[in-house]
């Protein structure tokens, strides 16, 4: 019954991606080196790059709210560092 | 009036996101940290974490295709390993 016990559990799990990126003031010196490479593989129109990190959460149970509410909550806890980085959360359909 | 070109360019570039993930089938031992470090600070209802990479790139004039296809080919090239990341694009509205 593993499977099916699975299968249900699956479907009260909503999927929330938070994503952290550097502030807009704050130096980018990886997304910077990737604007350089770009140029200089011939992609000249690239004007900038910036950095982040990407995470997607499975979340069981709750409602779409409580969902974003505890993705808010890691992303403040340790995901991001509020000092020099922002983050927004957001909803992903299944 | 180097503001005002720098305004007037600006008018021109598109905003492209490139989310860089791990294929499905691969382990990503630092999204699991992060569950078992959310678990272990009581947000139990976290099932599942994956983690991957965020980049936003400026890309001067041209249409959105070809914004879209130019960061297409930064992913292929050096954003994303294709044996075991896949990446999407996307659009951003500025």
């Amino acid at each position: 019954m593993r499977s099916l016990l699975e299968f249900v559990r699956k479907g009260n799990d909503l999927k929330v991606t938070v994503i952290v990126t550097l502030k807009a003031d704050v130096l980018d010196p990886e997304g910077e080196a990737i604007r350089k490479v770009s140029r200089s593989l011939g992609y000249e129109a690239v004007e900038g790059v910036r950095q982040g990190k990407f995470f997607e959460i499975n979340i069981e149970g709750g409602t779409e709210q409580e969902a974003k509410s505890l993705a808010e909550d890691l992303a403040e806890k340790f995901l991001a560092n509020p000092v020099i980085e922002d983050y927004r959360v957001e909803r992903v359909e299944l």
